[in-house]
Formats: structure tokens, C-alpha cells, sequence
């Protein structure tokens, strides 16, 4: 899809790593007052006066993580920087710098980093977060993005994962499952492509779960609005890999249990038609499907009344003593243990 | 070289991307004071107390950076750790931190990934780095690792690239052109392997040009040795690509041109009989070959004194108004124009 067959594209052998470097950065701003000296030095200077400093990092592989053939580049560089300020705001800090380190084989013309740096540079000033440096290299095969984020907050707005107590509320950001389902929709659009490559597929009716997988958002809106409502989690983390293994996390690093409700659990119309579309079991999708990018957390049952009726923020279940386990309580009022089946990048399991 | 056909290794598939981080990490421990939280929840916790931050980045891919058909894994994660380090080194920073995430094809057993951090963790012990997060994933082929490397420094510490001003000397420390070398006679020696597999290569005599390839090490030491000395470079960077290029990006930034003397270019011996062997000119692998990691710095021509004599410390020449250009003055007294033939990683020139 592409190959620099293309004889006007711009072979990136020919332009050296330092040139290109140059060339893909180009118009990417400071706006940080935390940003001392961004690209262009042996490192890059931050200065954050005292305040907290959180670091992120996460890799992202062709045909492991995204699939170039229905993920366009500049979608695919928004989502590599939106990926990673996710996890700065499961921290509860504010992302403030980004390094972007790529590898790409021959197979890919100057044209189509622009692209992703197109996407990049997107994301940083949707975000305000700065690009302050990287490394750019060929691979033997296929494109591999490397993303750290910083971000930065006082000592006493960090949320950790270990802070859950027994009978907290637990509470998730905006709606989940909506990104896997994208997912699928554009894994069978890609197999009637590959069968009839003269199709016109009709996306629009799954505009929102495709533009969930494509372009999903990091809810840095959440650190303001929790508080504006005075509430502070006790722990937080973000959902990249599925609501249940999440919630493990959760339960795991605080030592405690939780009940999640099969009804509470926030689920767009459109992700629910798709669902019942494709037969598959919407609760099963919504609890194991990943990358959605919301934010998990859990609360004191004495907030309640702070969030209640919050379009943004639903509560899915409560924490338990850890020996209880972790369970999910089906509309039937049946309790099933629930196993942390998210995503596994080293089993390939959707290559 | 590294193929699991051992039935008795451990797959990575069956462990789990949680399981592996746990288990590759478990004899890290933290020992710097400015890192509050390190590996285990979306983002470490770093306090610099006013500090300025310094942050570097590099990919390492197989095949392109290293060949693991001669390069120990526990060398390579060294090593990894080593080249970004050196940035911070560069910046006249102290490195605190690292972030090691990797991309693996599943032809690498569990094994082979203990081996690589065992490399990483005794860099991290003997530079006193905290290795503070990263992500583990599956490759579509070969072996991929980023290093985000982060120190710390107080303001008026720091040096750029961009302060080298005329008449300046121009510094290096240590030896150059060692690590090219070696190399060479590792490719050799694959060669002679590839032939004859049951050949027995003696390499005692290149003992320290092999070292200088496979396990270098980062200038740590410079930044306390120069203040001991009551010297404050102008302009610094580290030696990657090789003394031309690296001069070369001193020159651009601080707006310079530059003489150096091939009589004062710093060769080990060994470097110098290896490429009297190899038939190569040692000049031009000198300022040539990069990965030796060195420092290369510019400081006022009145400190001559101050560092006259130091074993670690070598004046290669000096620094020039921008209009006369970068040149090597030989022994024979010709000045040659100088270019940049740093090793560009785009063109797989080495593969």
C-alpha cells in the first residue's frame, strides 16, 4: 500500500538521517514555558521548577499494533502521541513533551513520514505538548514508532494505581468498547477489499467506533473537571487494554477486589448495533476490547453525589476485600470471575 | 544465531507482556534519589528539585545497528544504555534515568531477553541509571530497542552545540577511531565463519578495539574531570557518527569553521596496527569511524594550560571564522575540505 513505486516520491536514502530529521520537524512549534531547548542538541532541556515529572513510553509496531492498510499515516501518528499522553493522564498530570523515535523500511517515500509527522504535529498542538526530540533510522521491515512522554504535576495531584480501598466506587470516562468494535468493522472491510478490490464500502454508519480506532482522543480534560467537582480517585489507569485487564491492575496493585455491573456499563448505541451486527456478545467486547483510551478510577462512595449525573464519568461497580476476587455481576445476577483476556502483543493475537 | 528451536527455553508467547516485564525487570532496583516511582504504573515519578532535565532518545535495530551473529545480547543491552547516556554526557549532564521498551520476533526465547537485560541492568548499576519504565512487544522481524535516556543539571552547566566561537581548541578525550576498527575485524572474522565454521579466530590482539565496538563506555567522568579543572567547554557532543560529522554539527550550530591536525588525532596503537593490517588509511578511519563515544568539546584558547598534558584530554585543532570551512591540515601540511561521512543509518551502508 506503500511502496515507493512512485518514481516522483522522494527516496529517503538519499536525503541522510539529518536532513530528514530537518525536514519532518520543520513546523513543529515550542509551546511549552517547561520546554528550554527542544530538537537540534545532544538532548533536549526541560525545566519543571519544582513540579513532578512523569515519564511514559510505549512502542508501537506495523502489523502488530496498526495495520497500514486501513490505518492512514497521519491518523496513525495522532494515535502514537495520543496512545502515550494517556498514560500520562491515568497519572493525573498534565503532558507537557513528547520524543518520537522511528525506524521505517526503504518501502516507505519521504512523503509518507511527512504524513505521520503531519499527524504528529497534530496531536502536539491539539495536546500543547512539545516534540523535543528523536531518532530516525531505517528497519528491516515495516515501520515501528517509539513514543515517551513527560508530563508534570504537584506532588499531591499524582493518582497512583495502588490507592483503591475496599468499597470505593469505581469509575469510567466516557464510553468503552467502541474502539475494538471499529476495529473489527475495518478487518472485514479490509478482507471484502482484498476478495473484490473494487468495493465501495459504506462506512458512515460506523463513523463514531471507527473513528474511535482510528483517532482515538486522551481525556486530559478529566485531571480539570474531577477537580472542579472536588473529588480526588484514589487510584487511576487508563484503558488501552480492555476494561477487565485494567481493573486488574487496579485490584492487583491496591490488594483489593471488585465488582463490576453488566448494566452500568457505558456503552455508545453504535457500538451495541455493530454488536448485534456482527452477533457477538457487546458486554464481552466492552470489557476485553482495548484501546479506547478512557480513563478507569476509583473514588470514595461519599463522592457520589460530586459526580452524579456527570454525562462524562459513570460508576461500573465497587472495589471489594481482595479475597472476594474480581467479578462481573451479569443483568441475570449471575457472578463471573472475570480473567484479564486484553490485548497480548507478544501473542500476535490479532495479526 | 539466536533461534528457539531449544525445546527447553521459554516461549514468549506463553508469558504474557505483564509476566515479561516482571520478569525481566525484578533485579532492578532504584538508586537515584530523584526517582519517586520507577517501573509499574503508566508513568515513573521523577523530582529534580529545580534541577534542569536533560532527555535523549535512540532506536537500535537489528541488522542496521548491530549484528547479533558477533554482538553478545548482554553486550548489546549494555551498550544500548551506553549511546544514550553519552548524549547526556554530552549536555554536560549527569544521566539519571533510562526507559528501555524492545521489539522482538518470537524467534528470541526468554532467555535471550534475560541476557539483554542483564547487560541493561549492569549498565544502569555501574552508571547509577534508574531504568524507570518501557514496553515489551512483539517484532515482524528481528530485535528493536529505544532508549529514552534522562539527566539532570543545573543551568549554568549546560552546554549546547552552538557555543564554539573563533580560536577556540578543539578537544577530544580519549581515543578515536577504535571502535570502527573493531568493527571491521568482527565482520571479517563473520566472514571467515561463514566459510569455515570450525575456524577458531584468535582475537587477543585486537582485544581493545573489539571492546572499544562491542561494550563501549560513556564519558560520565568528563563532566566532574573539566570542573576539577576549572574548565568550561564552549560547545559539546558526543562522538556517534564519527569526529568529521560531529565537528561538522559544532560548526553549524555555533556558526564556525575548523582546522584539524591529523598529527594530533588521539590512536591507540592497536587502532593503528589493525588498519595497517586491514591496508586502510588510520586518518581516515579516525575521523570517520563513529561509535567510539567520546566527547568532543571547544573551550577558550587561554585554558590551554589547564588541561596541557592530561592523559584524557587531546587538542586536535581549532576553531576558525565560518568563511574558511572545516579542514584537516595533514602532515604534509595540505588542507582538505572536510565532509560529513558520519555513518547515515538510512542507507544501511553497514548491512
Amino acid at each position: 500500500m506503500i511502496e515507493n513505486k512512485n518514481q516522483s516520491k522522494t527516496d529517503l536514502g538519499n536525503l541522510g538521517e539529518f536532513g530528514l530529521i530537518e525536514q519532518l520537524t520543520q513546523n513543529f512549534t515550542i509551546e511549552q514555558p517547561t520546554t528550554n531547548k527542544g530538537i537540534g542538541d545532544d538532548g533536549a532541556v526541560l525545566d519543571f521548577a519544582g513540579d513532578k515529572v512523569v515519564v511514559s513510553t510505549d512502542l508501537l509496531v506495523e502489523g502488530v499494533h496498526f495495520d497500514l492498510s486501513y490505518s492512514p499515516l497521519k491518523h496513525l501518528g495522532y494515535k502514537a502521541v495520543v496512545v502515550n499522553i494517556s498514560d500520562i493522564c491515568a497519572m493525573n498530570a498534565i503532558p507537557t513533551q513528547i520524543t518520537v523515535s522511528i525506524a521505517v523500511s526503504n518501502r516507505f517515500p519521504l512523503e509518507a513520514l511527512e504524513e505521520l509527522y503531519e499527524g504528529i504535529n497534530l496531536a502536539c498542538k491539539y495536546y500543547k505538548v512539545d516534540l523535543i526530540g528523536g531518532d530516525t533510522t531505517s528497519s528491516q521491515k515495516g515501520l515501528i514508532i517509539s513514543v515517551t512522554a513527560i508530563g508534570k504535576a504537584k506532588e499531591d495531584e499524582l493518582i497512583y494505581r495502588d490507592g483503591a480501598q475496599d468499597n470505593d466506587l469505581l469509575v469510567v470516562t466516557g464510553d468503552i468498547g467502541a474502539a475494538y468494535m471499529g476495529l473489527q468493522v475495518l478487518e472485514r472491510e479490509k478482507q471484502v477489499f482484498l476478495v473484490n478490490p473494487n468495493s465501495q464500502p459504506d462506512l458512515a454508519i460506523y463513523d463514531y467506533i471507527i473513528e474511535r480506532q482510528l483517532k482515538p482522543e486522551a481525556r486530559t480534560d478529566i485531571k480539570q473537571l474531577l477537580a472542579d467537582l472536588g473529588v480526588k480517585p484514589t487510584s487511576m489507569i487508563d484503558i488501552s487494554d480492555g476494561l477487565s485487564s485494567e481493573v486488574m491492575h487496579l485490584c492487583k496493585h491496591s490488594k483489593v477486589g471488585c465488582n463490576i455491573y453488566e448494566d452500568k456499563l457505558p456503552l455508545d448505541p453504535q457500538f451495541i448495533n455493530t454488536c448485534e451486527e456482527f452477533n457477538i456478545d457487546a458486554t464481552t467486547m466492552a470489557i476485553n476490547g482495548g484501546e479506547d483510551y478512557e480513563l478507569l478510577f476509583t473514588m470514595k462512595m461519599e463522592d457520589y453525589d460530586k459526580i452524579k449525573g456527570n454525562p462524562n464519568l459513570t460508576v461500573v461497580g465497587h472495589m471489594t476485600e481482595e479475597k472476594e476476587g474480581v467479578h462481573l455481576i451479569t443483568r441475570a445476577n449471575t457472578k463471573i470471575p472475570l480473567k484479564a483476556q486484553g490485548w497480548n502483543a507478544l501473542k500476535n493475537e490479532e495479526e
